[in-house]
């Protein structure tokens, strides 16, 4: 049975419509041609109804969504390949393989939907300039041991009174204790040995339960390994490559998550695990890391002499933060009991793996590792979150939000900790919102609002494309403080509210020179709102359960993929942040990326997350009426119980008096 | 450069014959037809001319080789399946399989040679009811831990207070700290938990570094888990099946060594392997081993019903005691630097692999763990005669001599052991003797000489076919007892010497009914005394590097493949054996193959292997000018220090005044 939470979400229909578009992706309708047919783009949702010819590239220029069209349509450039769910038919496929087009990806410019398809566009294809916001606040990595680390063996050369065989030598040379040798590796050993007068470098992988030996080679070869730290999130994916030497970053990149075509949130993706099996999810997720190396690599510094020349087999470990689901879907574990009571997944700890057996285009033997998770809800990238920040190293108690697709809490310190999950949704990362969309180039991250007057800044300068976390977290307060929406979320009669074909609107950027408009609609305020109300419910019980008050909090970390600009105080209008001085909120972004680089770079930052995950008490709030209780407290702005925001009362006065 | 032992070695000629024979294979001459062609057939070098449309089983019948023929040359039984080394031509390839033919095997009835060629006749293709013996001393294994065991895990069912995933979970009830898992394994867990009602079986491997689930079932599911041990022999290959909740032997199989067609003797197969490479060897070893899985399976002595019914999916674990260039081979590693000083192997203790790895036909996740050896040329097989002899646990010093190829060497105890290898020569195991054989049917494996009459046993009773090392041992003794051989091993005047055209030879067997005569020529006399200097001296070179005689030694354990029959008082009258009294002596045959069951069943007795090797100094002497000394000195019968040997005067003395 699904569970409750499951139930509440299923209301706002991502689960509905995630098996709607599964069942039509198995078996097309074949619909009579020049009806109209729906082209939805995800991320963010825009939609077009064409007829005719009209091709997906020219639904996405209809909807205003971002489909690069360089060659103007002609099919040759390859930069219009998006992943589509529905029926289409085609004028060909360019610089497509048959591989691809059998797993759903087509050229829009060549493509033209036979019925209502979902169209999947990933970064590459979407108009140049965009970077998905992953910033984090750093934290010292401490003495670098990273997953995968080299040793040179300096080895006497054998002698009539020195025979011992070349592994044994090796071994010795390395003072390492019990390592573990490949048969492969070991067949390169005698001819390496020799040719290097016996003085080699041991690529050796840090497996959490031993040590293996990767590779080994003349000392003398140049190299430069590198490594991936992955932040594996339901709708974005995140990349740092590495270099092992230091830790530090030389190429960024980041992608949706080419699961949406299955469905946009966590429960809707194992539902489709479910019905169809893990294979097409898994084939999805190692796509859109697989297609961030060509860019990762292109960005990377420095001369490509060393190794082989291929950037991708100087990648020798991986680390990988993700939540529970994720991780199973990445490594091909069936997700199907996340979902059913009592919630197990297959795996907390998932084992070190090979980058062959996982499917990542990287070196064969590279070492893939999981940060582990604590529970079916709270993954390896809240344990991410946690090495990051630092606050089970600490005498206080601190409080973590994790502003992601389920929105989880931790709360702890040195001696103890307990965590969650609130299922939020995914309306500050774009999803559920009609104008949302991820904090990137075009969205709007920041909005004040005075005297019915809007004011708002687009990242990357230019005409806004839409909202972002941020973005809409200050509309929603400021609205709320400026009294263009009442407490319940509605809108208020003001010079910002239209009526649109969605409903009332708040216009927060009108159409201009052509483009559209940006509006808000009391259905996005309402998404946005148990989005709050769920995060302020799951703290407000972690915190009753071990008698405390937000009072008691020494400071509240904010993670998540918004963007590091979040308006505390906007936040704390709407009702998602408690009401404690500002200087207690530290806002630390994309702190799973950074917890996973952490885990990549350091053996005392995976002995912490080890120890993180041990520590950690899971509180299942499905099965908590404290948590819905508080929950539908919540569902005002700021709170049902206002006296829990004197602070906002007191700006709202001021700025109602005020204007 | 080669070492002095090959050199020596080389004198007596196989390894210039393998090399003549390796090029052969590689380009095969094409002659023209009508000429003769000599069929040689191995092992045992037993040959045959023919001329024109003869086939290879002709000449098997004209040399008296034993070859199967049941159907009677028609090509169907597929019996007479032989391994050829030279050019032929085919009228057929009966049930062959187009890889059995591109490897060599042809079927020996409907293959005709075009020029010289080498026939090696697997066991599999001999006349029924042979079996090579392979017996051994045994021992009790103490506690058992196989190298494959099952624990069973009796999970508490998840609940929400009690949410841990499936994996940890397993490693919870299991309570064994640290054990690996691979993914195919992880991927089946969840399934098979609920099916099972959490009730699971778990096969754990111990690979000497640590521990790995094999697989996890229901509990509910009855099997029968098997093992192999194994002693890979340069010349034979020896197998015991054995039950793995007990370490019971349920069959016992055994065959030549298939790479006999690329070299008899270690130096020259490595010679092989240095010059193609180590994958034909790799492959004829693995086709040696598999092919006698049919016959083990068939001897298996319960009912089928368990696990998929296929007898070799039953088998999860094998043992491998072979020496140093054997394993090398088995695993495909380069043996080159084996043969050259200073003699440094790729690896002593190689890690332990899986089946599918190494590519035997049993369970794929089967564990294949080879016995640890010391050095090039004192490998695992007699670490595993260490293992079974038990005597480095004594307090008193122990003298173990392994009669194999190669002629191994340990002397110690408790607090020490050093060890040799005396290169001694297959001439005790059949080879380089002309009408030598293995211990098995129809073998000569004792002999009485009074009065210049001969009384000969032979193995399984009938006709001999040939004479194994116990019968050539005591033919020697024997005859320098009664004055047949002169103590340089020349033939004296006596009505056993006869003229042949292999020399004057001594008739042990007269023809009878049409079978051949078995004689042992001058030359078979000389190689044997080679073999037994090396051996001899050996035994002085370790005892004087500790400063000790043979009077110290508490106990002689004598190990090797020729038949646990061997006369001790003959073995001395030669000079093999030191003088000592009988009661000092133990043959236990062919301990390797018992080592390796040991090594098999039970974790303390693997220690005992690992603790056996790391405690054994290796005296290498190819340098020891000590030991060219002493094998000079016992190139005489029985030495040519005589009080070496009172008790084999007073004996010799006794004989002549009796006679």
């Amino acid at each position: 049975m699904a569970n409750r939470l499951e139930a509440m979400r299923t209301a706002a229909g991502p689960l509905a419509r995630a098996m709607a578009r599964s069942a039509m992706f198995m078996l097309p309708p074949r619909p009579p041609p020049l009806v109209k047919r729906k082209v939805t783009f995800l991320p963010g949702a825009a939609s077009a109804e064409v007829e005719g010819k009209a091709t997906i590239y020219d639904a996405a220029v209809d909807a205003g969504a971002s489909v690069n069209g360089s060659c103007g349509g002609r099919g040759v450039c390859g930069r219009c390949k998006v992943l589509v769910d529905g029926p289409t038919e085609r004028d060909g496929d360019g610089p497509l393989t048959p591989d691809e087009v059998a797993s759903g990806y087509r050229m829009a410019c060549l493509a033209r939907p036979l019925g209502d398809v979902s169209v999947m566009v990933p970064e590459t294809a979407m108009n140049g300039g965009m970077r998905i916001e992953s910033g984090y606040a750093d934290r010292e990595l401490g003495e670098l041991l990273p997953l995968a680390y080299r040793r040179t063996a300096d080895m006497p050369a054998p002698t009539l009174e020195d025979p011992a065989p070349d592994l044994e030598r090796l071994l010795a040379a390395l003072g390492q204790g019990r390592l573990d040798i490949p048969l492969g590796v070991l067949k390169t050993l005698p001819s390496t040995a020799r040719s290097s007068g016996w003085k080699v470098s041991a690529l050796i992988a840090d497996t959490g339960s031993g040590s293996r030996i990767m590779s080994v080679e003349p000392a003398s070869r140049p190299r430069r390994d590198l490594g991936l730290a992955i932040d594996l999130g339901t709708t974005t994916v995140a990349a740092e490559m590495v270099d092992l030497r230091n830790g530090k970053v030389v190429a960024r990149a980041s992608d949706y998550n080419r699961q949406i075509i299955c469905g946009e949130d966590v429960l809707s993706r194992i539902a489709y695990a479910e019905e169809h099996g893990p294979r097409r999810l898994n084939e999805l997720v190692l796509d859109t890391i697989n297609s961030l190396l060509p860019g990762l690599c292109a960005q990377r510094d420095d001369e490509r002499k060393f190794h082989s020349g291929r950037c991708g087999e100087d990648v020798v470990a991986v680390a990988v933060a993700g939540n529970t689901a994720m991780v199973h879907l990445l490594l091909g574990l069936d997700p199907t009991n996340i979902r059913y009571e009592p919630y197990v997944p297959a795996a907390g700890s998932p084992p070190a793996l090979t980058a062959s057996e996982v499917g990542l285009n990287v070196s064969g033997e590279a070492i893939v590792a999981c940060v582990p998770g604590v529970a079916s809800y709270v993954g390896g990238d809240i344990t991410a979150d946690v090495v990051l920040s630092g606050m089970m190293l600490r005498d206080e108690p601190s409080l973590l939000i994790d502003v992601g697709t389920n929105g989880e809490v931790v709360l702890g310190c040195r001696d103890w900790a307990v965590c969650c999950s609130t299922s939020a949704g995914p309306a500050f990362e774009g999803g559920e919102v009609s104008c949302g969309m991820r904090a990137m180039s075009g969205a709007i991250d920041a909005v004040s609002i005075s005297g019915g007057k809007v004011d708002v800044s687009v990242m990357g300068g230019g005409r806004p494309l839409g909202i972002c976390g941020s973005g809409l977290i200050d509309l929603i307060g400021q609205a709320f403080l400026d009294g263009e929406v009442d407490r319940k979320g509605r809108l208020t009669e003001s010079p910002l509210r239209k009526e649109t074909d969605r409903g009332p609107a708040l216009m927060v950027s009108p159409p201009e020179d052509g483009s559209k408009a940006i509006t808000v609609t009391e259905d996005d305020i309402a998404n946005a709102m148990r989005t709050k109300a769920a995060i302020y419910a799951g703290c407000s019980a972690l915190l009753r359960s071990v008698g405390m008050t937000f009072d008691d909090v020494s400071q509240v970390l904010v993670a998540g993929g918004f963007g590091r600009h979040i308006g505390i105080s906007n936040a704390q209008a709407m009702g998602l942040l408690p009401d404690l001085p500002e200087e207690r909120f530290s806002v630390i972004g994309n702190a799973s990326l950074g917890g996973a680089r952490a885990f990549l770079m350091s053996a005392e930052r995976r002995a912490e997350a080890r120890a993180a995950r041990d520590g950690m008490t899971y509180m299942d709030l499905s099965s908590s009426s404290e948590f819905f209780d508080q929950y539908s407290s919540a569902l005002f702005l700021p709170h049902t119980d206002a006296a829990l925001f004197p602070r906002v009362l007191g700006r709202m006065k001021g700025e109602r008096e005020g204007g």
